[in-house]
């Protein structure tokens, strides 16, 4: 009555079977040597631009470099005269408002440290167990960097909210085509999180990134940072903030970024917007399919706790031997709300060990689980993160 | 480097490591040797009735007798003059109606078996990681049973529903306290999901249960069926449905029956309401804590797959070394949409064996996973189900 061994599908399906979701090396639909705008990254994809750095260079540094920070986009970069650009803001206020540049800067200025996460980080392991649509990520579309900018609470108590607003929806300048339309990427948050005015507050409205002016990849002028939640709230090229009684209507929080089995109207009906990310972590060194010798062997990756205040990697464990036993690993950077750690692990590997295993829980209990449900766009994949490598 | 050993706490935190959430017997706020209502079930409440069936009775039927069938109000039964009784559907639809039981009964009569199960089922399990509110249930809260009435779909064609409809509401006629204001019980689904008219209605208005007119429990004369659905939106002594272009407002379906960490106004809106339940189950025979000789031992239990068309077990497993292996169990009950699945097995118990353990997953990809996360409400708790016994 033992069960049967397992096919490698089925062992997929298993519940709290040994999760055999390899990292998977998608192929690159497009990697230029040279980026024409200067970035060092692999591109998923060219037009539009989307492209993740190495994961060794990633974890170089707490923060990211620019030209290390992932670019996820869902047309071209467009073409804004700053000169003529106004951020206009309606909707379910008293004052509707269309700011320049000059008067958003007259606004107290804060910055905060924050990390981004495209919610199809890791998207491409999901396709061991069926085809997932969308970019088809590794580990890298993540970046943590300093921004700069107007905190979204200081300009809607300008705008004067009404009593009856809820969300607060963020329009793009870009121009995305959709079947038959062209639609602005954009997306809301509720007004709770919008009204947040702590050290940190619910959003930012940034024009600097690492002390830079925001560069057209990254949303020049202006772009939303909404620190805990994933990357798609973050609305670049902002031109249009609405404040509403309801959840934007926009494709990419109505429809697009949910957890769905399948496509139909139905599943994403019944499927909430994602907005927080889920802790989640990766090994970054050594490289992917590596060979190694047995012995003592050091590696290193990245954790991002669950996006809430105060949440920290409370355990960071690798495992040489597929989950048997487990060896906790060090956060050797980084202790600051929504922003990811970097962790060091010395690890004992022999000529049996085939792959190493990373899971975290944080301390607001979040977890990677052993195994995460596939879903039909790949969002959320928080799984033990497996590396195959070689021991000669 | 080995990770030093875990507390009890701890290695609830720890992801992946054996889930050692007991099964956890709640102390009973009443427990009426005979029920005035003839119900023999174990109430967690008494006013409102809250009350579940032993587990052992749970499952001597794939079919549910209605004196095992679990009763979960949220006030006191209403008492309803069934000749006065109108059913209103208003809302976005070009013609309201105001139907009596007798013109009701005019429509086509639909026949479905279909499991209903709380979305708190297993709840009090969560208390082992951090305390749960509402009522303390153990795996009982769940039943299957025929029903008889009216498809949703074709109460929704005679009104007339107009294009802008997404979501119906249902209303109950009961009467809830909440703060100072008096409520009833609300929730809705999807349009989609109302108007699914396969052999297996979306939803379904009953006025039968078990070939019987319903009792007073179940919401006579009148309630919502809706198969797939967690049991919260199929909504007892309906009163009223409105057609709508967004969700109810109702506070169990806007905000109850949500997954937060915490009941702040922000944790409630960044989440969605639960519509479908995923695949879950129990082991019912032995009772926990009892005491059976080392050998052979047989087991029983029930697996509800995931809430969708089609879904049934894939593979049911049982442990009894704490999940180093796995024996199959069997399917002896149940092939039916929407409806569980009864299942035994046999398996070797030594004096080494402190607890048996079982997990599932199903055919459409849903799996009982090895620990969930906590939430503050204690919902969908389908983690691997744990009976403590002891060997002699």
């Amino acid at each position: 009555m033992k069960s049967q061994t397992l096919s490698r599908r089925n062992l997929l399906i298993a519940s709290g079977g040994i999760a055999v979701t390899s990292l998977a090396t998608p192929s690159f639909a497009v990697e230029p040597s040279i980026d024409p705008l200067g970035k060092d990254l692999i591109f998923r994809t060219a037009d539009p631009r989307n492209g993740e750095p190495k994961l060794s260079k990633l974890v170089q540094s707490w923060l990211t470099p620019t030209k290390h920070f992932y670019v996820r986009s869902h047309a071209p970069n467009p073409q804004i005269n700053v000169d003529k650009f106004v951020l206009t803001v309606e909707g379910k206020v008293r004052t509707p408002l269309a700011l320049t540049m000059d008067q958003l800067k007259q606004l107290p200025r804060h910055n905060l440290t924050a990390t981004l996460t495209c919610a199809g980080n890791r998207r491409s392991e999901f396709n061991t167990e069926g085809k997932v649509g969308g970019v088809q990520w590794a580990a890298g579309p993540i970046g943590n960097a300093k921004w700069s900018g107007f905190a979204l609470s200081d300009v809607l108590r300008k705008a004067e909210v009404l009593e009856e607003a809820r969300h607060v929806w963020f329009e793009g300048l870009d121009q995305i085509q959709r079947s038959n339309a062209v639609i602005p990427f954009g997306g809301s948050i509720p007004i709770e999180k919008a009204m947040v005015n702590e050290t940190i507050p619910g959003a930012v409205l940034a024009d600097q990134m690492n002390g830079q002016q925001l560069t057209p990849d990254h949303g020049y002028p202006l772009r939303t940072i909404v620190p805990g939640y994933i990357g798609a709230r973050s609305v670049k090229w902002l031109g249009k903030i609405v404040v509403s009684d309801k959840p934007s209507p926009n494709h990419y929080l109505a429809t697009a970024y949910k957890l769905v089995k399948k496509t139909d109207p139905i599943d994403w009906t019944e499927s909430g917007p994602i907005y927080r990310y889920p802790i989640n972590g990766a090994i970054a060194t050594p490289e992917a399919g590596v060979t190694v010798p047995a012995g003592r062997l050091d590696i290193s990756g990245y954790v991002l706790p669950t996006g809430l205040m105060n949440s920290r990697a409370h355990r960071i464990e690798i495992s040489t031997d597929n989950g048997v036993t487990w060896v906790a690993a060090k956060v050797t950077d980084g202790n600051s709300d929504f922003c990811w750690q970097l962790w060091k692990a010395r690890v004992k590997v022999t000529s049996r060990t085939t792959s190493l295993l990373m899971r975290a829980s944080d301390n607001t209990g979040g977890f990677m689980p052993q195994r995460v449900a596939w879903n039909a766009k790949g969002y959320l994949q928080n799984s033990w993160y497996r590396l195959p490598i070689r021991v000669s």
